[in-house]
C-alpha cells in the first residue's frame, strides 16, 4: 500500500473463507489447502476453534493435524468449551498473534451462545479487521455473519417458521449463510429466511465448497459444488406477515444465481462475474477418491 | 464542533426515539411533543410510515393530524402499502425532504417483508445518517434496530424458541427491541432472544415511553414506564443450545437495568447515568387524564 493511500483505508479486513461443510480431508484438500495459504503457508500460524462440536478435542484435533500436514508452522486448537474459557489470557495470546482463524462445524447456536460478547469473539473480529483470514466451516460458516439460520428445517418450498434466525458473530454483514445446501435441501429455508427482510442476500454453500469473500466484498467459488447466491433486492410481494406458521410462502421476483468453482459475485453490488482473473489453486491432480467425511 | 474535529466526524446521525407503544395522545402528549421538538417545531417537515398497520390510512392520519396540532409544519402520510410503492419516486422526493420520520404500530414483520432492502428503507437510512430524527412505535420501534422480535409468545421465564428474529431496519446496531414491555408481560422472549447470542443488548419499552438514543449512543427514557436494559456481556452459562423448543432456559449472570424518566444509559459501553444533565421536556402539568389507547 502506497504511502498515500494509506490514510484512506486504515485497515484492510482479512478475506472470509465459509465452507459448506465435509470438506474433502484425504484428497487433493482444495479447500483446506487454500486456508493454510491465506494464512501465510509456512508461516501460518493457526488457531481452531471447535465450540461448535460436540466432539471437541477430536474434531479440533483433527483440523490441526491436517493444517501441520497443509504446511502450516503452528495450529493449535483454543480451549474454548465455556464463557469462562473465553476470557483466559493465554487463550487470547494465542488468538492475538494467530495469522488464521478456524471455526469448525457443530452446532451454530451453541456457537454465539457461549462465544457472544466474549473476549474471544471481540478479538476475533478485531483480528479479522486487522487482515487475518477467518474460516469456519458449516456451523462455523453460518455464524460468521451478522444474520444467522439458528436452527431450521429441510425442503425446498419456503414456509413462514421453517427456520430460526439468531445473531451471528458479523464478520460479514447483510448476509445470511446456509451451508450442506445440496445434501439437505435447505432452499426453503434460505428463501424463508430472505423473505423475513428482502435486503439481507442469501449465500446457500454446498458441502465440499467454499465461498472466499475479499476485503471489498467480492466472493469467489471454491470446490466441488455450487453456492446459491439468494438476492431478495428485487421481490416485488411476499406474504410472509400474513400467513401461518408452517404454511408456504409466496415469494415473487426472488433473483437466484448458481456459482460453480472459479465464479464471483460482488455481494455490496450484488453482481455476478467471469472470474478469470482471479487466481485460484490448480483443480485437484491427486488420485486419491475423494471421500468427504 | 471546532474545525478541527469536523474532518473526524463527517456526520452525525440523527436521534432515534423508540416508544413502546401506547402513548399518550390526548393528554399532554409528551412523548409526541418531543418528537416533533426533535424535527425542528414550527420547521418540521414529518413523513408517517403506517405500513405495518392494518388501518394504514385511520393510523396514519390520526399521526399526521396529531403532529400538526402539536406545531408541525408539515405532516405526510407516505402511501407505502406494497413494495412497488416503496419505489415511488414522489414518495422518495417527500422523504427525502423529511426532518423527521415516524413508524406507526401493527406488525413488525409487515414493515421489513415490505419495505425491506427498498429505496424507501435505504433512504431512511441515509436520512437518519444525515442527521434527521426517526422515530417508532410498538412494531415501528421494534423494527428501527438491526435485530427484531419478528414474534413471539408472553410470558416471564425465557424459553426456547418463545420468540422468533429477524432482521430489522438496522438504524441501531448491536440492540433488539421489545415494546408493550410489562403490559403484555415480555420479560421472557426478550431474555431468550438475548440467549441466542449474549453480545446483544436487550431494550423493553413499556407502553406511554421512550428510549431517545443519541448519536454517542445515550440512550435516555421519557414517559410514563420504564425501560428495561438486558446486558448479556456477563453472562456465564445459557444452554439454549442444549434444551428443546419450548423448554425454559438456564441462564446465568444476565445484568439487568430499570430505568424511569430521566435516566439515561450508553448503549456502547453499557452504563447508566442519572441524567440530570441531559435536558427534557417539562412534567405534565395538562389536567386531562391520560387514556391510552
Amino acid at each position: 500500500m502506497s504511502q498515500e493511500t494509506r490514510h484512506a483505508t486504515p485497515h484492510t479486513s482479512g478475506p472470509l473463507l465459509l465452507i459448506g461443510g465435509a470438506e474433502d480431508k484425504i484428497g487433493s484438500k482444495t479447500i483446506l489447502r487454500r486456508f493454510v495459504h491465506l494464512a501465510g503457508d509456512h508461516d501460518a500460524s493457526i488457531v481452531v476453534i471447535a465450540t461448535a462440536s460436540s466432539f471437541h478435542d477430536m474434531v479440533g484435533e483433527r483440523y490441526t493435524e491436517l493444517f501441520r500436514e497443509l504446511g502450516a508452522r503452528q495450529a493449535t486448537l483454543l480451549p474454548l468449551h465455556t464463557r469462562q474459557d473465553a476470557q483466559n489470557t493465554a487463550t487470547l495470546q494465542q488468538l492475538e498473534t494467530a495469522s488464521g482463524i478456524f471455526m469448525t462445524g457443530g452446532d451454530q447456536l451453541k456457537l454465539t451462545a457461549v462465544l457472544g460478547g466474549t473476549a474471544v469473539a471481540r478479538q476475533m473480529h478485531q483480528r479479522h479487521q486487522a487482515g487475518c483470514v477467518v474460516a469456519g466451516t458449516s456451523a462455523g460458516a453460518s455464524a460468521a455473519a451478522d444474520h444467522m439460520v439458528a436452527y431450521g428445517s429441510s425442503g425446498i418450498p419456503p414456509r413462514k417458521a421453517m427456520m430460526q434466525f439468531a445473531p451471528g458473530f458479523g464478520l460479514v454483514r447483510g448476509v445470511v449463510i446456509d451451508q450442506h445446501f445440496g445434501a439437505r435441501g435447505r432452499a426453503g429455508r434460505l428463501m424463508t429466511a430472505i423473505a423475513h427482510n428482502p435486503t439481507l442476500l442469501g449465500v446457500g454453500l454446498d458441502e465440499d465448497t467454499a465461498a472466499e469473500i475479499d476485503s471489498e466484498g467480492w466472493l469467489t467459488v471454491l470446490g466441488q459444488g455450487a453456492v446459491m447466491m439468494v438476492d431478495g433486492l428485487d421481490i416485488s410481494h411476499t406474504d410472509i406477515h400474513l400467513v401461518a406458521d408452517r404454511a408456504p410462502l409466496t415469494i415473487f421476483d426472488l433473483r437466484l444465481h448458481v456459482l460453480s468453482h472459479g465464479y464471483s459475485y460482488n455481494i455490496h453490488t450484488r453482481t455476478p462475474r467471469i472470474s478469470d482473473d482471479v487466481p485460484l489453486p490448480q483443480p485437484a491432480t491427486d488420485p486419491v477418491r475423494n471421500e468427504n467425511s
